[in-house]
C-alpha cells in the first residue's frame, strides 16, 4: 500500500473550521486506504480541535516527512509550532493565525515542488487574517501560483456531475468584462483540456460559457460573445479540441449536468459558483489547475461564526472530496 | 365552480411546441378543476398538433370569450385565423407566424384588461419570427409592458422552492452593471414585496445579491455593491421592508433555496435565471410583475428543433405550472 499518495492537508486558519473537519476527515478509515494524509499544521491546535470535533485520534507531532507513520488512527503533523494556543481568539481574524496559515501553504509548497508529497488539499484561511499578517493575496490560488512561479492557472470546481473552470476569478464584474479576451479564452480551454485529461477523460466535451445573457443574442445583448468567444472556441476547434460556445449561461449548467458536457468554461465567478454551489453546497472541490503541482481545496470560507462556537458543527464533507480528488489525482 | 378564474392561454408561435404543449396541459382534469381555461389562438393548428400531442380534445373555434363552454374534453379557442396551415413551416421562424403571436398576446392582453379574463399564461414566441412580422422586442415582457402602459415592471421566476426577480434583464453585462442604481433596486425591491404579498407571504424575507464576486469584497472587486446595492437596501430597511444584501450571489440562492428567504432580488439576467434553470428546468415559471394583469409564462423558448420533429416530446411541465401559478394569483 505504500503507493497510495502522500497528500498534505494545510490546517488552514487556526480560528476556523479547519482543525475541527481535518480531525474529523483523518478519523475516516476511507481517507487512509487512498492515501497517506499528512497535516501541516499545529499539533497542540489539532489536538484541543479534537474536543470540538469528538474525535480520539493520536496527534503525533514530527518534524519531517520520513517520520510520518500514516497509520489509521494516527494524524501526523508536520508540526510548524506558530500558534500558541493561549492567545489564539476562535472565531477571529487575527495576525498570528494568518501568519500561521502561510507558513503551511508555503511548506506544503515546497514539499510538493521537492516530490516529497504528492498532492495538496487545503483547509480554508481568511484572507482578513492574511492582511493583518501583512500578507495581501485575493486568496489562496494566488499564493499558490506565487509560490509556483505560475502564469497560466485558474480555478475550477467539481460539484457533483458539474466540473466548471473560471476563465476570471477574483475580480469585479467590469474588469472581468473587459478581460474576456479571445487568447485568454485559448489557455482557459486548453487548461480544461489538460485537466479533463488528467481526470482520465480522453477526449473532453468542453463548452463555453457566453457571457452576456443569452450569449449576447447575435450581437443585441453586448458583443464579447461574438467577438471575443466565439472566435477562441472556433480556433480551438481548429486546434483539434472538441468544444462548443458560445452558450447561453442559463440553461448550460442544466445541460452539463445532464452529462452533454465534460467541463464548463465559465466566464467569471458567480457564473461558475452559483450553479457549483447549488449543486454541491457541503460536497464542492476547489482544484487549482495549471499549477507544477496537484492542489485541491475546500470550497467554502473558515466559517468563524460556526467556529466560534465550538458545538462541534464544522462539516467535513468538502475537505473530504477535496482529499479524495487530490488523492486521484496524485495516484 | 364558475369562480374559477378565466386563463387566457396564448398559442405562442405556431412553429413551435406552442400548441403541441397547450394540448397537452388541456388533457389534464386538473387544469379545469382550478381554472377555466381559454386559448387564444388559432384552432386549425391546435388540432393539428393533436396528431402530435396524441391528445383527443375536442377543438372549438370561438369568436367571443362568453361563447367559451369551459368543459373538461373541450379546448375552447378564441379563434384569430390567422395561420394558414398549409403554409406553416413547423421549426422555421417566419413572418406569418411572428405575427400572429403578437396578435394572441395583444388580444389576451385587451380581454384582461377588459376584465373579460382573469389571467394569461403565455406559450413561447421567437423573436426571429417577430422581427420578421415587423415587431421589434426583446421578449414577451417588454410587449406586455408596452401593451399594458407600464413602466415599473420585472420578471420574475418561481423554480421550485426558490423565486427570483430580476433588477435587470435583456442588456448586455456590461449594460447590467450600469443600470444597477439604489432607485431602480428600491423599485426591485418593491415588486419582490408585492409579488410576495399576492403569493400570500405577509411579511416576505427578500435578499438582494450582490452584483461583484462575494458583493464585491469590501470594495476590492468592484464599487457597486457599496455604492448602489447597500444604500439600496438601508433605504429599504427604513421604509419597513424586510431584506438583507446585498449578499455573495454564489451561496446566495443555495440559502434561499433551503428556506432562508422568500425572494431573491437578482442584479442581471444569468445571475438569476442559472439557478432557476437548474432547480426547474422543466417546471419553471416566469412572471411578470409590475403590471395590471396577472401575466404568467412558460420558462422556455419555442424549441423549434424538437417541434419540427414532430415526435411529440414537447414538455408540458412549464406550461402546467404557468397556468396553475396564474389560477392561484388570480383567484
Amino acid at each position: 500500500m505504500n503507493n497510495r499518495p502522500i497528500i498534505g492537508i494545510t490546517m488552514g486558519d487556526a480560528a476556523g473550521v479547519g482543525p475541527e473537519i481535518i480531525d474529523k476527515a483523518l478519523s475516516l478509515k476511507e481517507i487512509y486506504q487512498i492515501c497517506r494524509p499528512l497535516v501541516i499544521g499545529d499539533a497542540k491546535v489539532l489536538d484541543d480541535a479534537q474536543k470540538v470535533a469528538k474525535t480520539t485520534l493520536k496527534i503525533r507531532s514530527i518534524a519531517h516527512v520520513t517520520e510520518a507513520v500514516f497509520l489509521y488512527g494516527v494524524a501526523d503533523v508536520l508540526d510548524a509550532h506558530n500558534i500558541r494556543l493561549e492567545a489564539l481568539k476562535m472565531g477571529q481574524p487575527q495576525a498570528m493565525a494568518g501568519k500561521a496559515s502561510y507558513e503551511y501553504v508555503a511548506k506544503a509548497v515546497e514539499l510538493a515542488l521537492k516530490g516529497e508529497i504528492h498532492g495538496i488539499a487545503t483547509a480554508p484561511i481568511n484572507k482578513e487574517a492574511l492582511n493583518m499578517a501583512g500578507y495581501h493575496y485575493p486568496g489562496h490560488t494566488e499564493i499558490l501560483a506565487e509560490l509556483t512561479g505560475t502564469r497560466e492557472y485558474a480555478m475550477m470546481f467539481v460539484a457533483g456531475p458539474l466540473k466548471v473552470i473560471l476563465a476570471t476569478c477574483h475580480v469585479s464584474l467590469r474588469k472581468a468584462c473587459d478581460m474576456i479576451k479571445k487568447e485568454s479564452l485559448i489557455a482557459s480551454i486548453k487548461l480544461a483540456y489538460q485537466t479533463m485529461q488528467r481526470f482520465g477523460i480522453e477526449e473532453p466535451k468542453i463548452a463555453v460559457a457566453g457571457l452576456n445573457p443569452h450569449a449576447g443574442e447575435g450581437g443585441l445583448f453586448g458583443h464579447e460573445d461574438i467577438e471575443e468567444i466565439k472566435p477562441a472556441v472556433e480556433l480551438a476547434r481548429r486546434l483539434g479540441f472538441n468544444v462548443w460556445g458560445p452558450l447561453p449561461a442559463d440553461t448550460l449548467f442544466y445541460r452539463a449536468k445532464e452529462g452533454e458536457f465534460d467541463i464548463v468554461v465559465a466566464m467569471y465567478h458567480d457564473q461558475g459558483c452559483i450553479p457549483v454551489k447549488l449543486l454541491g453546497f457541503d460536497t464542492a472541490v476547489n482544484i487549482t489547475v495549471g499549477l507544477p503541482i496537484i492542489r485541491t481545496s475546500v470550497d467554502h470560507g473558515t466559517a468563524y461564526r460556526r467556529a466560534s462556537l465550538r458545538l462541534g458543527t464544522g462539516n467535513p464533507g468538502s475537505l473530504i472530496e477535496a482529499i479524495k480528488l487530490a488523492s486521484k489525482l496524485a495516484a
